[in-house]
């Protein structure tokens, strides 16, 4: 297939996919939800084949849950879909409404972006999750799958693509790259694509950032902090501690440093270091930190320098530091962070609202666990990806971060020239 | 100057400048408002200077009167300072509120931007706007403007940002880069700025835009059209084609092609190339297009290839084409166009209706001029540029486009674990 050739043909059919109604978008959606289900036997078929694959090819077995596409998944895939049905639409909403004189009309009204690029990790439930979200906001889509689950993908994006044109969405609404070298050609398309959201590791997103002229929103990394204030409830804190390093600690919303404020950090980092170590976590941090756990649970901790912050470990290992109020740990977090997620543990509500209003971070937390940080438990129906980025959309990516505006302006023969020559005034008048 | 050593000292006092009030800001373009009036000799004598070396240069006078800062240009400036000061405060406002559950709340709330550069053409009121626009809006800049006018942005980068540190806004918050090669030291400063916005010539944004992996706002060209519909009314019509051409063509948002609905081009069509010619503009069209125009006045149109419709003349040049219906027009300007500025003439509301939805641009008008498309027009305060990308902001950005957000996440210990074993619910209300 050539890439730049679909994704011209696509940018060409954008228009007519923005201008679907919402019913015909709903449809669509509707359609797949069924088809699932009438197709599941084809569907777990095909998963099969890419999970003997995966054996043969030795892929570790944590790897090989992801790949999976069981009665489980389909049933959240269909409930995801029912779900974004019952979004509002996103498109066509009248976000400002102005006269600027009389007789003329300003608003501003959401639109789909047009054609979006999206890279994502070998998850089955992925290619249905991204699909819909792009169908629901009106977008077009060109979708690239990890290649481990070939085989679902192919027949999940045309159970999905089958629907979307059987509601009416046109036929060029959605198509699938399949071949890896098709990455890099879909890099070249910035004529034709208006944004690129990869998914998957750190090294990935950052080699797609640095190889497109296309926008790409993404998340560059995921090193995220919980600071443990002198004020902070040792009860509530040692439980979201654990929780936000070990409930996924490959997600990037996991906890990677504890930063503990030196008050109180005899009494509080002992407790938490133990619970840490007791739930499977390796301990890293400061000779500070290290000699206060060693002397109070005996517990080891490796030793580790001050650029070793901007770790991203996706395991079982969280660094220790010691710092003397929340603002130092603010020009920590400023500093070795990835802008993604940061908590506070504090009581004081002067130093919550310092951290805040000071942590330069997509989400600034107050006693609880960085794991929320998810579209899901946000309300938005789904994701399509965390943003680390500040520009268009910051944090975990639904539907809104799918759309931008247009300007319509309606008059009745107004032209700039009477206005420049004061013949007549704006008045800027919001409806 | 070490750009990227500034670069990054200006990101740390990034969250500080975030964090200022409201009053502190405003109290800045106060200052700055008096100051302006107050340095009025040192000003005026500065920019005499930039005067006299741009003569030596022989620069031309069209030119020349853009490098002019005088009573009326000064006087624009500080009304443009007290407007922007009676503007509501871009940050801090709280986009969405929604408990996930008892205790955990969520809130979305805007917040500057953080580090922008912005890169723009010789005109010192372009200074004063862009300074006060990321003042009011929180955020710290980097401003690199014309050299032609070294010497008044020299006087007025100083007042202004002594004003702002008067005012009480971090010492960091402003800084002016002179050089030429510090534009190539800022593109590659992609860890510390947010965002950068370049002004100036087509070729000079393109240029940016390859060249820095920090996102960009800009418009890489303005290739606006208007549609003159079969129902088009000619005595509306004609007035707005005129003006969209002549009131300024070196204006991005000038019309550049005129497509008329082949059914009344015969009528149509040598009353506008007639008013067009009169009013000083060169016509060039396709060959069907030059036959009815000479046929019908005796006017030369100098004959064109398809693809010279995607040609920004900046200048009294208009191209002419006829078109089957509302249809092919909006083909010619999704293919030909910039996603800037498009408008329809007609009294069909169906077509007009078609028109709004289907042309995939920042500004889509019925029966008015392109010339419109412009912050201030639009009651922006001002603008800080014309976006043609869809992220992030597009058309006229006024204060808007300078914000992003973050999430506010308040809790009392919750943790993700007891959500996923299903013993605790979000219930999503939004508050």
């Amino acid at each position: 297939m050539n890439i730049r050739q679909e994704a011209a043909k696509m940018k060409q059919c954008a228009p007519e996919m923005a201008a679907s109604s919402a019913g015909t978008r709903n449809r669509a959606l509707e359609l797949t939800a069924e088809a699932l289900e009438q197709n599941r036997d084809r569907i777990f078929d095909a998963n099969a084949r890419d999970l003997a694959a995966a054996q043969e090819n030795k892929i570790a077995p944590s790897i090989v849950k992801r790949l999976k596409y069981d009665e489980t998944k389909m049933r959240d895939s269909i409930e995801g879909l029912r779900q974004l049905m019952t979004l509002p639409d996103p498109v066509g909403k009248v976000q400002l409404a102005r006269e600027l004189d009389e007789g003329l009309v300003l608003q501003r009204v959401s639109v789909p972006i047009g054609v979006i690029g999206v890279i994502f990790e070998a998850r089955p439930d992925a290619m249905v999750q991204v699909a819909s979200l792009c169908i629901k906001s009106g977008n077009c889509v060109i979708l690239k799958g990890g290649k481990e689950t070939a085989n679902t993908n192919r027949i999940l994006f045309e159970i999905i693509k089958n629907c979307a044109v059987e509601a009416g969405l046109p036929e060029g609404c959605l198509l699938q790259a399949e071949l890896h070298n098709e990455i890099d050609e879909l890099l070249e398309c910035d004529e034709h694509v208006d944004l690129l959201i990869p998914r998957g590791s750190n090294a990935f997103v950052r080699y797609i950032m640095e190889h497109t002229k296309i926008p790409v929103m993404g998340h560059s990394s995921g090193i995220c902090h919980i600071y443990a204030d002198a004020s902070a409830d040792t009860k509530k804190a040692i439980p979201v501690i654990v929780d936000a390093k070990i409930q996924y600690p490959a997600a990037c919303n996991a906890v990677e440093t504890l930063l503990v404020n030196r008050r109180t950090a005899g009494e509080f980092l002992p407790r938490a270091a133990a619970a840490l170590s007791e739930a499977g976590v390796k301990l890293r941090g400061t000779t500070e930190a290290a000699d206060i756990v060693k002397e109070n649970t005996g517990l080891e901790v490796d030793i580790m320098s001050e650029e070793d912050f901007a770790t991203e470990y996706n395991d079982l290992v969280i660094s220790l530091k010691l710092v003397d109020d929340v603002k130092e740990a603010v020009r920590h977090i400023n500093r070795y962070g990835s802008h993604h997620t940061d908590s506070i543990l504090t009581e004081d509500d002067e130093a919550a609202s310092y951290f805040c209003r000071m942590v330069d971070s997509a989400g600034v937390y107050r006693n609880c666990s960085t794991r929320f940080a998810d579209g899901f438990r946000y309300g938005f129906g789904a994701e399509v990806g965390i943003s680390t980025g500040k520009i268009h959309a910051r944090g975990p990516v639904g539907l809104e971060g799918l759309v931008t505006y247009k300007y319509i302006l309606s008059g009745s023969g107004q032209i700039v020239g009477d206005y420049a020559s004061g013949k007549k005034q704006f008045h800027h008048r919001d409806l």
